[in-house]
Parts: structure tokens; C-alpha cells; sequence
């Protein structure tokens, strides 16, 4: 790859100053308040503390901390690209959620031909944005951030487009998210760095390692998203029960991948010693790995050992499975999200399809039908009349059973697979553009690129240090 | 400036311990417990989950983590005054809340001859500290601890007479504190670092620089003033549908200037490189821009472009504003306080009398004499009884017209900005007492001065590459 | 204490799995979901927005942080021991935790044979685990992951037991656990350390000190806990006034020790300088000081007073007491937990017993025999009636007069002194196991022993500047 301007002074003001003006035109047309944002939407009736935002705001704010400081810090473990973990994070997150409210605004939150704007749109917003940021997971270090703006672009629409067909169309229980979210995410970031693959970085790259301190960074990173993980998986559950024991779910099972994870680091070392990115890591399987069954009457021992096997996928995924994608199948997979959410997105799937299969009235009582919507008996069933004396506000569903609707689940997981890593190698080759200014292979991992970095950046001592380790 | 003592040993603990006697004094003969925390005042009417703290401990936390994790992180840049910034912040933060307490006490939460204390009361003294901090911005690493507690001591009571006036007088919109917080604290600032001018600090300081984890620290700072920025400006707002426009807007505003920062931060680069100073400050200025109009039904789309315009006066400001200032006009704003809360507080104010111009009852319905509860009609006035068919509790106003509400928010700016920085001023004088220790010109933004530092604050490496590259 | 292998390759694994495969067991054969966390238990009168989950999940969230970022940071504050800190606490803490949950469901949330599960029982078992973590500060640093899981797993049954018993049978008031917790751990872990006594390390260690990273980073947890104590003091009071007097007097306390924190550090520095040890630690003991009157109407002033008494106690300790334990009695207390927990919990208990016996029906109404129950009239007593028209759910009580429970507030502080510190050598001795691969005096304070640490992690640097240090 031969020396080419990397200059963002021109095309990152062009790209961002044309899609501001886009995205305040679209708002301005399109974007009003919903109903408990709007003032003239209130009446003599409205409690004000009734209002819907106080029931999703808490969850919302845990969720900012994990996207920009969580992810932020996590990505920024590498010695020299602190500022690039930390800052292309917070710039993609922040562009993936304006955009995202408009686009999913388009397909979820759009009546009287207009765009409803709460609290809620924001928490979806965000978790379309943690699927930006867990892609971004697979580029870290080796791409631009006008690469990161456009693969933000592109994703977020493909992602809103697949979370809208599956749930309108296939009607699954997903809601911790491991097929929308883990499973996109994951497919769509190893299809991007896929087509992005650099031959030369599978012979090892000298700034591809951490410092001391860029470790602690990261170790904070995985304890704010370890903390508010709970938040997460429970932010768009039903409320009341269901959202109770998705909070209890998420903890047990990333307490139980976190002991899990100390075990296997130590384990898998020659030395018997820990290993940092595992810590930073592997603790966070249990959390994905509940999603999928995480507001189900699974019973806290199957949560405990959802996480202890999610984190034993993982952790033996880092250490054989990627680097045989990246020799083999040319997936280099910058910090390992094939691991952590596609591996334990897929045991999630297999434990929400069991827990699906097992789904008995005994069990759930009539809330059985709340929570698997889709088996509530269909509009003039008799048994729905009976069901509604039990369970007020019940819907009518589809009458579904529960072998339905586990394959109604097995085909969003494949289709969401497709569709994602076909959107990936597609967005893979947009990022190519040389207009893009990906960084070359030198220059990958380090922070001079794209920032005026301090004098202390790359001390004298790192690097005499890193000589004398290459020289050993 | 020849060298004198700056030993704390005598001088803060007779500071701190004179001001605590005084401060547990006035608190045992004038604070009591608010009816919400009364346990005399709870009857078999009382439910106890309607306790007011409900509502607003949410709010406080998040506000906590502002003020000592926000603030002091963020001003933690400096590469050898990281304990300076943080600990002196979590210093003055401390004492600024607990003296406001009192002082804004005796002023809105006194009556029976006692100040009532709640949660409600924890907020607005936090909202006095803000200002506290924000004006510490201006004189960072060039005061001794034992200057910003007497600036602390003097500006709280500045500030809350201030408010009290504006509020109880003027009766103006400002629910985000554009004029009250961010407009007075920023003229305080200036007034005081006006008084505290340092010549050789024009020239440049071999320690006015930062170092690659200050800088990370630094954005983490920024982080968490962002992630809970929606709680700062929605703490105080009518509860219900304003405050969830107060959060929509914040977040909003913060998206856009966020956006717009990173693009301005790269195009003003000669290399094209990103710049962490801006993407520390600059991405803040949303916060700030839609703080008068945050509950006010402008419209998302008003909300992005105030972002992006607030983005782009603070950044420009930090261009060309602040080197003018600093060099023409002896006004050394070391954290550029005037572009982040001066600037675009003014364009806040600007936009919030526009948006009281144009509030309409089409808009808002009768929710507009809430919002604009001075527009109500008075006492007596046949209107405002038909208005309390439609909103019930709605109190009389003054039955401003928009035109006079709008000539009250310019009035308000005026005199704000006038007593702010004729306080700063004397403040500064004040401050000027060599008893109070001031660092000499070398010992600025320097660690060394008023810590016990570990052996490696400034290492030799870090010396040598200064060296090398001044003789560069 | 001759070389030995200290390779967790094994053994952390073995006893990892193993407790793993039993603690499964017991959630499968005993854990199930409480009553707000069952599907079965909701029926057409649930109101799901009245779940507890959301009257005890912000506090929870608030907890978590303080426990895993929180204590992580500031027991990070060793120069090379920044892992170990950081990220033992992770594993202690999460096994602490999930083993707490048995144990004390087992005692507490036990019926109809099963232990009811909701957010409830996990913010009691992060207080379980807050007793681990503060014992741990007693021997950070001079002990292997093993042994602080073997710590965990010895000291959460012996704590459950007492908070048991205490609770049962001596009736006490403590809500914010300054007998339960603070003066359980301390004594603990003053039992642990007594034992594993280290006579070299008291000759000072080239290790046993910061560096200015690890001081900002310890900072930041203090912050971290600073911030959300109140609602860590708060968690278990009674709903209502009760909780909203715990948040207002823990704030107060913390903010008058902070204060009175830097004022001690600079009069007991010579040089009259700010020591980072005291900001770390120092500041944070009015939150445990007001812990045993937290939710009493003991007015705002004395809870100032508290705090600045509490840290008057803990900086003379830290002063004055830590070395006299450390030279005569074998106690090497490495953070100071007997100041910090210790001696502030003592002065606690005593404020406590005080406003006990002031305690009055004038000052606090009918609610007395709320907040103190044991107080309340025994099931009869025609009292109780004629309370039970003021106080709906007024609970039957033991009749005490306060000197009775004053007395048996004694009995409980003696008796929790007493089976801690057994508790605490017994474990001790435990610990001593070789098998349990204690580190040796060398490899004290060095994350190299039990991390692959990064090339940067003891940098010639800050070798040379030690050796020059001691060479002067």
C-alpha cells in the first residue's frame, strides 16, 4: 500500500457538515414529539409523573455509560491508540445515534406520517449504535474515522431494515437482543474486515500490543459495561416481572462467566499466569449469552450455567478459533467479537429455542401469553376472552405453539446471519474507497494518524523497551 | 514575583476550620428537615413512595457524577497537574455545596425562621457549584487551594443573591441556567482571572502542556459531563412532558455539537488532524445551547441546529477569541470558559427569546401558561379560571405578554452579566492577598507545589523529550 | 519463605470449577424467584410499574458501581500492583456476591424450603461483599487470588451467621451497617492479617509505593464512592422520609470530612503539603460515621459533626495507630481499614447509641416506633391500637424502652467485635496453606507474579529513579 494523504481536514468536514445538513432537513420535516414529550398532548387527566419517561430514562442513562464509556474504554486498550478506542467511539456512537433515531424512527415510530420522538427512540437508538460499535470491534485500529462514519452509515440502515422485518414478520422473542443485536453485529463486523483484510498484519505488527496502563483503562471499560449490563438486557422487556428477572438473569450469568473466565485464563497459560484480555474480555460472555432467554422463567441455575457456557465458547474461541479465521479465512478479527457475541450469540439462540420448547402455562401461569406474545390464541378465540379475565391488556396473538415459534426463531437467526454478513462484505467495499483515507498497514494501531499527539505519546522508553524485546 | 511560603500547614486548616465551626453553627441553628424528610410530618395520609426524594434523587446522582467525576477528570489535563485538577476540584466542589447550602437556603428554602433540607436543596447547591467550577476553569493551575475556597466563599453568596433576585424580580424561563449558571459563571471567571493577570504566562509555560494519559483522562471527563448532561439541564424542570423535553433536547444539542466538533476540530488543523482539546471542550457546547429553550416545544430540528451552531462559536472562540483575549485585553481564560459557557450561553439566550416570541397556544396548549407560568393570567382574571378547568394547579401569573416576558430575559442578561463580573473582580482583588498563597509564575500547573508527589510525576523522560523538542 | 511455585495453573481452576459445580447445585435445588420476579405470582391485580424491582434497582445500580469501580480504583493505587488491585477485586467480588447469595438466602429469604431470588437479595449480598473487599484492604497486595477466594468463602458464612443472629436475636438498629459491616470487616480482616504476618515488610518494601497514574486512578474510585455512598447508607432504611434522611445526612457527613480531610493532610504534612493517601482515604470517613444514625432525625448538624469527627479519628489512626499495630502488634493493616472502618465505626456506634436514648416521641412522632420497631408496643398492648390509627402497618413490637436497646446495641458491637476477629485468625490460619500459593515478600505489591504484565509495566525509568532514591 503505497503513502497516501490521510489528511481529514478536507473529506471529514465534507462528510460531516453535508450529512448534518440531511439529518436537521429530515428532522425538521419529519421528527415531532411523541405523545408524552408534547406539551399540547397534555390534559386535565395526565398525571405528570405517569409520564413513560421516567420509566425509561434510568435504564437509558446506564445505557450511555456503557456506550461511551464502556465500549470507549474497553476499545481503548491498545499501548499507542488510546485516543482512537476512546474518541472514534464516541464519534461513531454519536453519529450512529442520530441516524439511527431517524431510520428507525422511519419503520418503527412513524404515524400521521411523522417520526415520534421520546426517550424510547433514544434507547433504541442506542442499541442500534452498540451494533456500530460492536462491528467497529472487528476494524479497531485499521480504519479511519470517515470509514467508521460511512460503515455507521450503512449499518445502521441495513441493521433497522432487518430489526423491523424480523419483528414484523417473523415475530420472535429476542429481547436481550442476541440475534438483533449479537448476531448482526458480529456477522456484519466480520464481513467488513473480511474484504478490509491486510496480509501483512497476520505476521504481527509492532504497535499491536498494550501498556500497562491502556490495560487498566480497558479493565475499567469491561466493569462499566459489567455493572450496567442488567440495564441493557432488561431496557425493553415488559416491565414489571419480566423486566425483575432479566435484571436477575444478566447478573447471575455474567457473575458465573466472570469466575469462569478467571479459571480458563489461568488455565489456558503456559505460565499459570492471568491474562489481561481475558479480563477484559471473557467476563462479559454471561451477558450475551443470557440474552435470548433473558426475561423467560428459565430459573437462576440455568442462568449460571448459560454463563459459565458462554464464556467456555469464548474463551476457546480467542484462543483456536481466531486465529484460524484470520490464517485461513482472511477474517481478522481486531478484538475478537466472534467470540463474544457470536459464539455465545448462537448458545443464546439454542438456549432461548429450548427455553421456547419448554414454555409451559404450569410454569409462566397466563402471563405465558404476554411474554410469548405470538402463542396468545388469535382475536375471537374463546380461550383469549378467558385469558384477558386473567391477564388484563392482553393482546391477541397468533396462536402459535411453541414448535412454531422456535422455528420462527431458527429462521431469524439465519436470516439475520445473511443479511448481516451480506451487508458487511458490501459495506466492506465501500470502506475500500481510497477517499476514504484508510490508514496503511505502518500506520495502523497508532494514534499519529489521525491526532496531534503529545510529546509523550510513544516515549523513548516504550520503545527502547519494544527494541530490545524484538532484539531478544 | 519573588518566592514566599506556600505551606498550607497553617494557613488551610485555620481557613478550613474557622469556616466549619461557623458552617455546623449556622447549620444546628437554622437547618431543618424539609417535610419529605420530617419523620414528624408523615401521617397515616403519607405514602411513603410519593416521598419527593424520588423524583429527584435520580437527577442528583447523575449530577454527582458530574461535578466530582466530570469536572474533575476534565480539568485533570494538564500533564503535571493531574492531582491539581482533579483533588482541587473535589476540594472546592465539597465546600462550594455545603456553604451553598446555607446561603441559598436563607434565600429559597427558608420559612418559620428555618431552612428545610432535601434532596431538592442537594440539586440547587450543585447547580451553585457548577458555576464555582466553571469559573475555577478560567484561573486552573494558577491558584492555590486555599484562592478558590475564599473564591468559592465569596461567589456562592454573589451567585445566589443573584438568582434569588433574577428569579424572585425579573421572573424569567432559564430552566438549563444559561444566564444563571453558565452566563454568570463564565463572567465571574473572566472577572477574576482579569484581576489575576500573569504577563509571563502569555509567553508560554514549559508546563502548560498536556501528556498522553491526561489527555485520556481528560476525555473521560467530558464523558461523563455528557452521558448525564440531559439530567443537569432537565433537574429542575416542571416534572412530565417539559422534562422529557429537556432530555430530548439536551441529548440532541449534544449529538449535533459533538458531530460538528470532530469536523471543525480536523478542518482547522493544518495537518487534518483531530485536536483532544476540542474534542474535550468543543463537543460540549450542545449542553450549553439549548439550555434556556430545553423545555420550551422548539422542535427537535431546533435542537440539532442549536448544537451546531453553539459548536461553532466555541470553537471559533478558542481559534481567535480567546488568543485576543489573552494577549489584548488581559483576560487569561485557561480553559477557555468564554467559548465554552460564555459564547454559547449567549446564542442560548438568544434562541430563548426567540422561542418565547414565538410560543403560541396552537403550540402548546394551555401547558403554555405552565411553561411560561409569568404569562399566566392574574389573579382574578375570568381566563384563568377557564384555564383551570383545562390544567389543573395552574398558578396566576402576571399576565405577561411574550413581548414583555421577552424583554425580562434580556434584562436578566444584562444585569447578570454585570454583577457577575463586576463579583469577579472584586473577587480577584480579594484573591490577590499573598496570605492565600498563590503559586509563583514557574510553579503553575505544577504538581510539586501543593502535593506530596510520587517519584515519578515528572520523569526524566518526559524531561528529555521537552528539552529535546524546545531546542528543536 | 523459600521460592515456590505460584502458578494458578491448576489450582485456581480446580477450585473455581469445583465451587462452580456446587454453587449450580444449590441454585438448582434451592434458588427460585421471589414473588415480584415470578411469572405465576402476577395476576389481574398486579400493577406492574409497583414491582419492587424499581423502588430497589437504582440503588442497586449504584452499589455496583461503588463496589466494582469504586473499590476496584482505589485499591489500585499501588505503582506495580494496579492489576492486582483492580482486577481481584472483580473476581473477589463476583464470587463474593454469588456465594452470598446462598448463604444468606439460606438465612434470610428462606421459605416454603427454597430461597426467594429478586434484586433485594443481590443488593444484601453486594453488602456481603462490601465486607469482603474492605477486609481484603487489610492484606492487599501480600496475598494470591486463591487466597482471596478462599477469604470470600469463609468469611461470607461467618458474616451471614452474625448479621443473622444480630438481626434475630439482639434486635438492633444499624441501618447503614456500621456494626454489620464496617466493624465485621475490619476485625476480620485484622484477624486475617494478624496471621499472616510478614515481619520484613515492615522494614519497608521497594515496591509499597504509587506512582502518579495509580494515584489519579485511586482518586477516581474514591470519587466513584463518594458519589454513590448515600445511596449505598440508604439501600436497606425504610422507604419514604427514612431513606431521604439516610441520603441527606451521608452527604453531609462525607462533605464535612472531605473538608476537614485536606485541612489534617496539610497540618500533618511538614512541609505543609496535600498528601494523596489522605484525599484517597481520609475524606471518605463521614459516610461510614453516620452509618448507625443515618436514617434517625438526628438534624443535619450533628451529622456534620459526625463527619468531622470521624475524620478527625481516622487521620490521627492513619497517623499515629496504623505504624503502633503495625511495630508492636503484628497488625499490618495494609490500607488502613482500621482507621478508615474501624475506628470511625466505633464512633458511629456510639452517635448511635445516643440518639437511641434521645430519642423521642416529640421529635420524631408516631413514626418512633417505626423506625426504632423493637420499641414499637408488644401485640396487645392497647398502645399498639391506638398507634396503629397514626402508623398503618405498624408492626407489633418487643416493648423495649431505649436504655434496653441502647444495652443491646452493646451486646450486638461486643459480640460482632468478638466472633469477627475469631472469624478473622481462624481464617488466618487458613490461608497460610501453602497450597493456597501465598506470594512470597518479594513478589508483594507486583502484578508480575500472577499477570503477563505488558513491556511497559516496571519501566527503567521509574527503576532508576527508585535506585537513585535510595541511593540518596
Amino acid at each position: 500500500m503505497k503513502a497516501r494523504s490521510t489528511s481529514l481536514r478536507v473529506r471529514l468536514p465534507v462528510f460531516v457538515f453535508v450529512t448534518e445538513v440531511v439529518i436537521v432537513a429530515l428532522y425538521a420535516i419529519f421528527v415531532t414529539y411523541d405523545d408524552h414529550a408534547d406539551a399540547k398532548f397534555q390534559t386535565n387527566q395526565t398525571n405528570p409523573l405517569d409520564n413513560a419517561m421516567y420509566r425509561d430514562y434510568p435504564f437509558f442513562t446506564d445505557i450511555q455509560v456503557m456506550i461511551f464509556l464502556g465500549f470507549g474504554c474497553l476499545l481503548a486498550f491498545f499501548r499507542l491508540y488510546g485516543f482512537g478506542g476512546l474518541v472514534f467511539n464516541f464519534l461513531t456512537a454519536t453519529f450512529a445515534i442520530q441516524w439511527a433515531i431517524l431510520v428507525q424512527g422511519y419503520f418503527q415510530f412513524n404515524y400521521d406520517g411523522k417520526i415520534h420522538l421520546g426517550v424510547i427512540n433514544l434507547i433504541n437508538a442506542e442499541f442500534a449504535c452498540a451494533v456500530v460499535l460492536i462491528s467497529f470491534g472487528a476494524v479497531l485500529g485499521k480504519t479511519s474515522p470517515l470509514q467508521l462514519l460511512v460503515m455507521a452509515l450503512l449499518e445502521v440502515p441495513v441493521f433497522a431494515v432487518t430489526e423491523w422485518a424480523v419483528l414484523k414478520y417473523l415475530k420472535i422473542n429476542d429481547a436481550g437482543g442476541s440475534i438483533l443485536i449479537h448476531l448482526f453485529a458480529c456477522y456484519f463486523g466480520l464481513g467488513v474486515t473480511f474484504v478490509l483484510y491486510r496480509p501483512q498484519l497476520n505476521e504481527g505488527h509492532a504497535k499491536e500490543n498494550t501498556s500497562y496502563q491502556s490495560d487498566i483503562l480497558s479493565v475499567m471499560g469491561t466493569l462499566f459495561l459489567w455493572v450496567f449490563w442488567p440495564s441493557f438486557n432488561s431496557a425493553l422487556t415488559l416491565k414489571g416481572d419480566d423486566q425483575h428477572r432479566a435484571i436477575l438473569h444478566t447478573f447471575i450469568g455474567l457473575s458465573a462467566s466472570t469466575l469462569t473466565a478467571f479459571a480458563l485464563s489461568a488455565m489456558l497459560n503456559k505460565k499459570g499466569k492471568l491474562t489481561m484480555a481475558d479480563v477484559q474480555n471473557v467476563t462479559l460472555a454471561g451477558g450475551v449469552t443470557v440474552g435470548a432467554t433473558v426475561d423467560m422463567m428459565i430459573s437462576p441455575a440455568a442462568a449460571y450455567a448459560l454463563g459459565m457456557m458462554g464464556c467456555m465458547a469464548c474463551m476457546l474461541g480467542y484462543k483456536y478459533l481466531s486465529p484460524f479465521l484470520a490464517q485461513r479465512l482472511r477474517i481478522q478479527d481486531q478484538c475478537g467479537i466472534h467470540n463474544l457475541h457470536g459464539l455465545t450469540g448462537l448458545i443464546s439462540c439454542a438456549a432461548g429455542i429450548c427455553a421456547i420448547l419448554m414454555a409451559s402455562e404450569e410454569v409462566y401461569g397466563p402471563s405465558l401469553y404476554e411474554i410469548f406474545s405470538h402463542r396468545a390464541p388469535v382475536e375471537g378465540d374463546p380461550k383469549l376472552l378467558e385469558l384477558q379475565m386473567l391477564v388484563p391488556n392482553l393482546q391477541p396473538g397468533l396462536g402459535r405453539t411453541a414448535h412454531e415459534q422456535a422455528l420462527f426463531q431458527v429462521a431469524a437467526i439465519f436470516s439475520t446471519i445473511g443479511v448481516s454478513a451480506l451487508g458487511g462484505v458490501l459495506t466492506g467495499f465501500v470502506l475500500k474507497l481510497s477517499c476514504l483515507a484508510p490508514p496503511s498497514d505502518d500506520f495502523c494501531f497508532d494514534d499519529e494518524l489521525f491526532f496531534d499527539v503529545p510529546l509523550d505519546y510513544d516515549s523513548p522508553t516504550s520503545n527502547s523497551i519494544t527494541t530490545e524485546d524484538s532484539a531478544a
